[in-house]
């Protein structure tokens, strides 16, 4: 994309040196994100190291109509923050400063580069800990983390990144700087902008820094893994689960088939004997471990079929590496096709019939894994490769699917991607889970904020 | 307010009989709330049954350039949902249906004029709870609870309003209703518009329906009333209490001053004899009353000179009443003047101490009370007239103690509004708490989606 060499000069001239680079590895690495679809194209990648910086070159950019794609793990799955049509990246890599734990109030400072898991070993040596917890916190950020409002393994527990940030400091497109919140629990003053922000993906501003809430680390749960002979079970247990004397940490699902393909791939230790079709994994945490043994006890007597309660944290890892190796196993033995929905719980039932009934009729012999973490309504329906198929009749027979699948999904007042965002991939399906209403207002914001649509552009939002 | 003859006209005979009234009785009941500095003018109030006639009568107001004022239960502090300029008021009260409780889902859908106490009612016979609760519960209304974003009691142990809704049906200014995301836990599928409307105080679209996110009702907790000799003990205590080994649903604080008024006025029970200066007021939730019993020992030994736990429900309510009643015996035995900030929990000593010097300089010989939900850093400071100045003078000078408060609240990275919200009341002072850069990204919010500004006009947002 050319750029005016004014904005090429000021770079050189009004930044620091090693402000951007185009080198083409570090292009090639940062235009593209866990998502495989995209061809990255970049122009250049700016690495700031102050909000001071990030505001500057968006005012820069604004000058320029330069359009910038914010960049944090990149570890999403939906391509929102690729970039694929020479824009400029700006990397927060840089800024990884973390403040010291303030004890009292339970809160953590940190700059948007930090990534997730840093917060949880800064904290751990005080007790407290950042409950936002999922697969990639080694690489994801923080930033990236609030951009796209993260769930994780724990949401039954403690919810979504949303309600674990006090302050955050954002960036807007024409470079303004806006302090929101502090570190503060309540604050009635008007529209709440951080939550513009929170889960929006980069195209109202940059994340540049978040005041954290901790909470203390809680005790070691107890992990279950229980079998059982249909999803009409793992619900009646899930909803005997929501009742029962130990608090609920996680309501983790899956089918003997994606339990076939774990063993399969990883050979994994399967410790239940009893054939069954659907499992259940639970977390809890309880004072009182008779008691969850006696509940257990219950259960076994109609919905459960079988059961191992973990002795120890390495049993306990091994249960939950079951369910975690689950996406890695169905790629290593076949080909998936992945979707990340979520659905009412109380429509998870006909929603997961209607899918059944719908690919026996319209395509017969594929196979269905279901997994996901189903206390919070969220389905991962991968969709695998007949074996007699090829490779490209499959993939073009995907988006078919996908429109086939959406339909069911938006008939059962569900969504499209309960984790994983929009981005680019899933753009063009968006109306399924957004009115026209809905897609209205959002382009109306984004036209307030990002008047020249220089933010992430072309990302979640459709074309017109 | 003069309004064409054809918006009567389309009133009169487009809308259902006994849709609007100009009742004078009506007019004056519904255009106050429980704010007192305002007087009442009104020129019609709506009492929309449906969502299509809360859309056809912004639509008729939009065309005609009508102003209206959002109105739900009127137990607001802030003068949110006064009218004082001749606007029309739409009343949400003939809203009032209750959806079947989903058990497996755990939520609810109600319509916006529903009670917060007949929500709790309704949910209790199948052992589930909104875990909101707050002393206008019985007045309050849902769409107000979640327009203003209410806190309450327990929000050291269940959060904010805003995190207790799932779906929500909001009424755009122009008409346009949105549905916005079905009773979904999980939903990334680009910008949370709930949010805007969450805590914005009606300026925004108006709160129609609300699918409520259920929680089981927690087991009986047991309540604490201990005595300090300092705020700094007051601290200590509450980090203590998040470290203890029970789960902590309420930490409220109060000063002497402040049970002596409660003495004088209500001749309240007192259950501790040791004379102390500052009380902290615990509900905690164990399994395990044994390890409370010895937490509290522990505290005894340093920080705490007195306590008292309940023995049993009766006394449990005696010591929330304590705390309870401390507001309206302020306003019996003496003038109040009050304000509900809220501070970073690191800066409340500080501050603390900072008000009683800059009082003692300025002001000597005022009384000032102290209490509050100080757990969530929510502070209510109540400064009393005192007994020698005439009544006009005090109210003179009150404002500008504000001015005074507001730039120590500012200093520490306070908001001058915990709970209450700006309305009108606090409008004047919202800068103390809201950069420029802030105040012009929510006008330019207002902007895109009230273009004539006739929703809740000249609440929050100061004139420019």
């Amino acid at each position: 994309m050319p750029f005016p060499s004014e904005f090429w000069n000021t770079l050189k001239t009004e930044f620091p040196e090693n402000f951007f680079s185009t080198e083409e590895a570090l292009l090639q690495s940062h235009s593209v994100d866990w998502t495989t679809a995209f061809s990255p194209q970049a122009s250049l990648v700016v690495f700031p190291r102050t909000t001071e910086e990030i505001s500057r070159y968006m005012a820069l950019c604004t000058r320029f109509a330069v359009p910038v794609v914010p960049s944090g793990g990149r570890t999403g799955l939906a391509g929102g923050a690729v970039a694929t049509q020479g824009e400029t990246i700006l990397s927060l890599e840089k800024m990884r400063a973390l403040g010291a734990v303030d004890v009292l109030g339970q809160t953590l400072e940190v700059e948007a580069g930090v990534p997730t898991e840093a917060v949880h070993e800064h904290c751990a040596q005080h007790g407290l800990f950042w409950p936002i917890d999922l697969a990639a916190k080694g690489s994801s950020q923080i930033g990236g983390n609030l951009a796209t409002n993260v769930g994780g393994v724990r949401v039954i527990r403690y919810g979504l990144a949303r309600q674990w940030v006090l302050g955050m400091e954002v960036v807007l497109p024409n470079g303004t700087v806006l302090q929101l919140n502090n570190a503060l629990e309540k604050n009635n003053t008007g529209i709440d902008l951080r939550q513009l922000f929170i889960g929006s993906e980069g195209i109202l501003g940059i994340i540049s820094k978040a005041t954290l809430k901790l909470v203390r680390i809680p005790p070691k749960p107890q992990v279950l893994l229980l079998a059982t002979h249909s999803l009409e079970n793992i619900l009646s247990l899930f909803l005997r689960a929501r009742q029962a004397p130990f608090t609920l940490c996680a309501f983790e699902f899956f089918t003997s088939q994606c339990l076939a393909r774990v063993q399969q791939h990883r050979k994994r230790y399967m410790p239940l004997e009893t054939p069954a079709s659907h499992y259940a994994l639970l977390e809890v945490e309880t004072e009182n471990p008779e008691a969850l043994e006696a509940w257990v006890g219950q259960c076994m007597e109609d919905v459960v079929v079988d059961g191992i309660l973990a002795q120890g944290g390495q049993q306990a890892r091994q249960l939950w590496e079951l369910r975690e190796s689950i996406s890695e196993s169905l790629s290593a033995t076949g080909m998936p096709h992945k979707n990340d929905i979520a659905l009412p719980i109380a429509h998870l039932l006909d929603f997961c019939k209607g899918l059944e009934a719908f690919f026996a009729d319209k395509y017969p012999g594929w196979e269905v894994c279901l997994f996901g973490h189903i206390g919070d309504g969220n389905l991962h329906v991968n969709v695998l490769k007949p074996p007699d198929m090829d490779k490209s009749t499959f993939l073009a027979k995907t988006s078919e699917v996908d429109n086939d699948v959406f339909s069911l999904v938006k008939q059962h007042h569900g969504s499209i991607s309960a984790e994983h965002g929009i981005g680019l991939l899933k753009r063009p399906y968006l109306h399924y889970s957004r009115t026209p209403e809905e897609l209205n207002l959002m382009r109306m914001l984004k036209k307030a904020v990002d008047p020249l649509g220089i933010l992430n552009p072309g990302k979640v939002l459709p074309p017109l």
